[in-house]
């Protein structure tokens, strides 16, 4: 199968440029009997939205959803599910400058090499982050899927520039606060700060970069498909995948390098009659099989590539050094509009493995 | 397709278990024409054991193997290729104690619960270290797939418990210091105080992790199948189905995030004749696809989860609260034996892209 | 990965049923550059339509094509090509009544099984020949492929009813024929009594079933993924997912059975400073790849299940013996208009492995 | 992936050549649990072996099982099932003359023009009929696995040549008599006459072809992935995987093409509370999802293509025509030996799609 599709069990298809007729993504695999509306999925869209005129694009992106297949009369029916979201308010002609002269840290350049310069490079056509709005609403699905095994997943900033959350947040913090601001934080103080950061960055044609937090809770222990299949794989293939994503993580992560076995070791307890680690350093997964404990996957973002500074590029029609300042309407920080994007992700890759195990029937039972 | 294949245009299916009769892997994919002997094999293999017999385990692995089809008269054939070693030394009495008391950190519990207590337990079973022999098996293939291009994969250890490499290294450094020392690390400094931190560790049955580089140059712009099968996305699904890993970062990785855009973004330049970025933030990989740069992933091990310490576990068997202590013969630190793996597993995953982009023939030219 | 993608190296998506919004084809694999435009699938879809108001359907199908990514200024870019016919025209009422009498020879009770009645049945829902629109789409773009390596695919009916094809037909008779009547037969004479056959059973409220055969000419030795992905096996499973085939064979087929191996195995010799085969009981192909002769395969059909005699059916609310006559609008033979399908079939699974085969590159030279 | 697996839920990936180690199995998705020993996989491959040494090969292939992963203590684990059987009795230098000069029938050619002459050609190589075994082995856990849900898989000979079993069997008569002789028919009385076809043929130089039935009962309606992992499209891109076949037809098959849609429909009724269909036109399938009545299936196999007869050819090396005389220990007539191997495929497909539709549970209950 090609590059345009992901997942086993549950299989997303996504289609569409960023200045094309539309956005698309097909969920195949959904198990018939879901209650599902356009609405479902256009709340998830919403979270989407840029938090802030301030901090966020200015361009006016309805996303508005359409179902075109796979569901009838208010259930999904076992048949592939088509959701498109049209493109409007498209500026294109800012992007012919870029046709040749590729813009650093954008796909511009590797997209022109790969596709012989056949690509749509209008907004960055197939790499724009518009295409993640196909991530968002198989997550959607996806989440409506994992509630059925009582499965929540949850995502948060946890760091923009040098800002990180520095105290410990509860669940409940996480599910009340990080939509109360525009940067997605759930610690509100550090919030401030973050967005702080980002409106410097961008008074001084900048960007900055951070860090997203994705949970899930109560995940059944026993997904994940080792050893080529393992669910942390399978995550973080799916968080690479969005565009701008440097680094993942799992629990300890990269600090675990540093720690000694007898301190990062989850030692098992029965608690209330349910097997627990009294520490989560996991995060959730061992051998590449769920736990039962959190999952907790934390997603490194760069800056938004796009900046107004001056930078040095070169004219791939002339073969000579050039230079560009790319002006347009960016957030100077991804960050904030990437948490659901996040929480999509791990959701997404958490219902494919339910359904794969078993854990989620094909077919739902009619109450 | 199942959890024990991986790759689409070269595919690895993986078999067999620790005290089993033996760990296989197959590559299906490979060209035909490429000349191949279990030398060839051999000698990654012989890489990844212990390079120094006190900071590694006793466990006396000949790791010798033997390739059972398509391979005719030194030529591959086309048709898949088979590689076994046969597992000897083995002592499977220790592992009784283990069935209904998981060791932390392993995927003792993960793995009883999935296959319902039918798993193989003895020495970890499918979930032990020794499975990344038919990586190391894989990668010895792709390697030589990958000089029909001219790319060189190269790893070397950065980081053992708090001892990091402080010093900017050359690729040569790398290709001739790795393998002098038992920690496999390019920097001979570096190198004397992380082994001395695996035996701090060991002396007092403990462990420590570590995290390993891995480095591909000469790459070609365009590997790559975005938006799902991205580079980058592959490349980290590869490295968390090693066992132990925890994090996987490119180029800055999580330091982009408290980047700013104008620090992070690699300005392009021609430079005799040839595209290239003036600085390598990016580690090779823009929209998922490679631009020509070396391709640099960092990932990161956590501390073997073997200890001789008493920890906290549960007994499965009869729900109750319960205490192990692990002996038998560990490594007090994986990393220096996770090097080839890296190696293998990044070389495997850009043999496969470079297949599927037509960048190697499916049949090699008589010479 | 799911039940509606097909093809490895080519991948076709498809989506939508017969009442619902659209019908829906994603191609993804295809190479950039290829010259292609909505009047490209529009004349391959207008083949589809019913060659005569008396023998086909009189639901009146637009079947009009709009292409929503993938293609760039009249060329593919390399991304997915998303393409959609509106569905309208729409009578669903009549449908009513199968929800719980499904029709006998239609897929309304094997769909209400497994979809737990959660499909949609209107129309026959996912299960409509109009479907194969979607395969109809995908064929063209595999045709436009193809003609880059010369690969000629035809299709023509060679049997409806008791009335066969009896004498030899060229290339050109098959080429200029075919669409010269509503049977879509190229010898002209078993074209009228085929069409005779279709008109007894339509005034009879019966329905007729008949054999498309499949041709590609100049197809390169070499394609075909054995042992798994053979040429032939992939083309028949292609086949027997166009609804209504009930048998699919190569070459002498079925007569092979009672052949001597004398007979039937194809000598070679060399014709002009080609390798040729002196007959082609192969059907062109063995060992499951092509051996460069032509691809010949044919394809059987039942009689369309749609007739409005009395028939025996079930309650499936109440489950109790219930009786059914099928009106609507039918093709009281569904072979005419299956001769395009097979053709969009057999050059989908070609163009497929012709890519695969690296006989097609990834991106098309520009001239 | 490649095309040396197939299955989704169940995956088999084979291995090996005719004059290599060994044949491998590779039994990917089987549910924990399973009660499984070599005795059972050897109880099938010793069905595949000829039934007379008369009509059969000379050549002795004792085809012992070894099962080298996947099953601890009695039970399957989850993991991969890895099973060989050693090639014994290789007689390779009579293959030293198709080196160049490809037998008419055979794959010799096309496996050289795809691997570049690099395959391995002694005995057929990968094209072997010998790579069956490694089907056999995978139907015969597929067997087991299909017990869980009471599904039978039969297979026996329905033609010979020109000789065909002209009355109808009983599901007994075929469970009992089949392997009474060694054409595998089921009527005695057939049975005679197409041994005596094959001996004719055999004395003659010559061979012959045949066709198989295969038959499974008991199946539950719902299994199958329509519109493209149909149950049996994926049946028959199976059965042509199998050397030799060049026609597959489900129930009525081509037979339907000249029926009625009166005479073809299967009408639906309710016996002892169960909905079955009136007759089985359908073989079983309708829409490409199983209606729970018996699954029917007729393979044709062309006649052996190595005859003793003096064939025209011509030497690849030299490129001019030449001939060929085949010798060797050819079975004149495999269909008596590929009864086990239609019946194996066919049990694959089946357990494949059960365990997809999660008619069988990943992990079996322990009693």
């Amino acid at each position: 199968m090609n590059g345009n599709s992901i997942g086993k069990a549950l299989t997303l298809t996504c289609f569409g440029e960023s200045h094309g007729a539309c956005i698309g993504a097909i969920i195949d695999g959904c198990p018939a009997g879901l209650p599902l509306t356009e609405m479902d999925i256009q709340a998830e869209l919403d979270r989407r939205k840029p938090g802030s005129e301030v901090i966020g694009t200015t361009r006016r992106e309805e996303d508005k959803v359409e179902i075109l297949s796979g569901v009838f009369r208010g259930y999904t029916t076992g048949a592939p599910i088509c959701m498109i979201i049209r493109n409007v308010d498209v500026r294109s002609e800012v992007y012919e400058q870029i046709r040749y002269k590729p813009r650093p840290g954008h796909a511009d350049y590797t997209a022109f090499i790969k596709y012989g310069g056949y690509n749509d490079y209008r907004g960055g056509g197939r790499f724009s982050g518009r295409i993640t709005t196909a991530y968002v609403m198989a997550g959607a699905i996806a989440k409506k899927i994992l509630k059925i095994v009582n499965v929540e997943v949850l995502a948060h900033t946890v760091q923009i520039g040098d800002v990180r959350v520095n105290r410990d947040l509860s669940y409940d913090d996480i599910r009340m606060n990080t939509y109360k601001n525009p940067v997605r934080c759930a610690d509100p103080e550090a919030a401030s700060l973050m967005e702080r950061v980002i409106l410097e960055a961008s008074e001084e044609g900048d960007s900055v970069g951070g860090v997203v937090e994705g949970i899930a809770l109560n995940v059944p222990a026993g997904l994940g498909e080792p050893i080529f299949d393992s669910l942390d794989a399978d995550i973080a293939k799916m968080m690479f995948n969005i565009p701008a994503v440097k680094g993942v993580e799992f629990g300890a992560g990269f600090k675990a390098a540093s720690m000694t076995g007898s301190e990062n070791n989850d030692e098992y307890a029965i608690k209330n009659g349910k097997i627990v680690t009294l520490s989560n350093n996991s995060g959730g997964v061992l051998g590449g099989i769920s736990n039962g404990m959190p999952i907790v996957v934390r997603v490194a973002f760069k800056p938004t590539p796009s900046i107004s500074k001056r930078q040095r590029t070169v004219d791939l029609a002339q073969m000579k050094n050039a230079e560009i300042e790319v002006y347009g309407r960016h957030d100077p920080c991804i960050v904030p509009r990437a948490v659901p994007v996040v929480e999509a992700c791990l959701a997404f890759v958490l219902a494919d493995h339910a359904i794969r195990s078993q854990k989620v029937p094909r077919v739902l039972r009619r109450k």
